[in-house]
């Protein structure tokens, strides 16, 4: 799946993951009111306003992009209705050809974190047949816990050509608090790099290994010693945008032949019509200020990369 | 719901937790055949396996109890349907009386923890609707991101009289790989306890914070420590049985009052028909060993607690 990733971001030229982190209040008026008509003000109802916007967003970008990133917990918000959208998102983006990272961060001790990667990347065995539950392409996930909650992950990857990004150094402001703490002279999240490149060495792709790293645009410093530290790792940017990362900030993230990184955009790309810049497009016109938004960054994007 | 904890623990003399995390093939074989039969080999007949399983158990142990924590990604696995026997699950223990601290290890950057508290302890928004996806009343919280992952937790904490445990110190052999690396000369763990102190500081219940921690049953000298560092808050103790912890090993974690803390056991509860010890019971008396083993434990914790 990282070869096909890579693929894709070679195809469109577009280093690009749209995260598909929809809140309520981004989705136009005319879609919450029909869908609140459709199915009442329930977990339904938002659900299908949600899944309703997505669509249109999708529709609207994938020939532009190689990836999507949904982040579940905007959909487990809406409990039951929410995940059954967050399934159809993850099918829907699959058949139009996207990879689908899904932006899930678990991680738990070896049996549950075993659990967590048979249900989202791998198969479930009930009796003699082996099921995908979720099926993304990708997952994120937490390194708390250490080697043995990593492992089941890297293991399913391994039998079924999937992938995932460790958190290494994440884009919120107190994410310093604790990964950023010198440990032998060394901040935390160097440590973490440093395991990431381990645990991927013998899960590889033609060049790049299915374990990636998460380190936010926002630290394009730690960006450099990062990228050296892993290799090999494909490395997934948030914090592009809304959260204050620029295209001209994050050639650290890259490697010399141009690959290496993938950047995020969320509410940036989803929500764009809520901006000045696309003002002009107004509510009913959001999908296509999405892809006017995903235009505009490629295009930003290219002085990291190119 | 910190006091409700207590007042359960109290009631029952019992500061035991069972842990819902449930495999199919701890599922004896009747249960699972009559689901197949029922649902197919599918997810659906999965987790029909598993709500009849838990049912069986949850009948049989709730008035000796205080507690249970379902495990999520033991639902996840099994996709939506899973996850629709997760929130049954859920809703029967409290029906049944039961403090429900609902194990998902989530945690993310500010906007999207806000998401997740809101579908697990909160209520989301809909339209002038505010609804309960999950309900759980705790739930559990992995500290990496620091102080602005933890917030909205802690927020919504406060707002809903809902609880949480803080992934300080976890169980598993390799927790030690970045939690005990010393900075300061201080372990990680510590470091992050002594957050949890704050983070709990002005969310309280009477004599206890609605934010708690978790530090494993196998680390008891660090039991002591913690315990110390985190005076207000109750400690959630997992491995405890098959992951090796014991009941006089655990006096470190509770304090002078016979509180402080409450020990998980899973397999060791719900499996234990499959243990030598209660192989009398057979499998169609699972439940009754379920029965027979939260007794055995109840007797074996009052080497730490009384």
């Amino acid at each position: 799946m990282i070869n096909k990733l890579i693929e894709n971001i070679k195809k469109t030229e577009a280093p690009i993951v749209v995260g598909l982190d929809p809140m309520l209040d981004y989705v136009p008026s005319h879609i919450r009111e029909q869908s609140f008509n459709d199915c009442g003000e329930t977990l339904e109802g938002a659900a299908m306003a949600i899944w309703r916007y997505n669509k249109e967003i999708i529709d609207a970008v994938y020939d532009l992009i190689p990836a999507v990133k949904p982040q579940i917990a905007m959909y487990e918000q809406f409990g039951l209705p929410g995940l059954a959208v967050f399934k159809n998102t993850v099918d829907y983006c699959k058949a139009k050809g996207l990879v689908v990272i899904g932006d899930i961060k678990r991680g738990d001790i070896g049996s549950t974190s075993a659990a967590y990667a048979t249900g989202h990347i791998g198969k479930t065995k009930v009796g003699d047949n082996y099921i995908s539950a979720f099926d993304e392409d990708f997952i994120t996930v937490n390194p708390y816990l250490g080697t043995d909650g990593i492992k089941p992950f890297a293991d399913v990857c391994r039998t079924e050509h999937k992938g995932m990004f460790i958190l290494v150094k994440t884009s919120n402001p107190s994410s310093g608090e604790f990964q950023d703490r010198l440990i032998d002279g060394v901040p935390l999240y160097e440590h973490v790099a440093a395991k990431v490149a381990e645990w991927g060495s013998d899960v590889m792709g033609d060049d790049y290994s299915y374990v990636g790293a998460v380190v936010g645009a926002t630290y394009p410093e730690m960006g450099k010693v990062l990228r050296n530290i892993m290799p090999k790792s494909y490395i997934l940017v948030p914090g592009y945008g809304a959260q204050g990362g620029k295209g001209s900030d994050l050639g650290n993230f890259f490697n010399k032949d141009g690959l290496g990184a993938i950047v995020n955009s969320s509410r940036g790309i989803i929500a764009a019509y809520k901006q000045d810049k696309y003002a002009a497009y107004g509510e009913k016109g959001f999908a296509d200020a999405s892809r006017a938004a995903v235009l505009d960054m490629k295009e930003d994007l290219k002085q990291a990369w190119m």
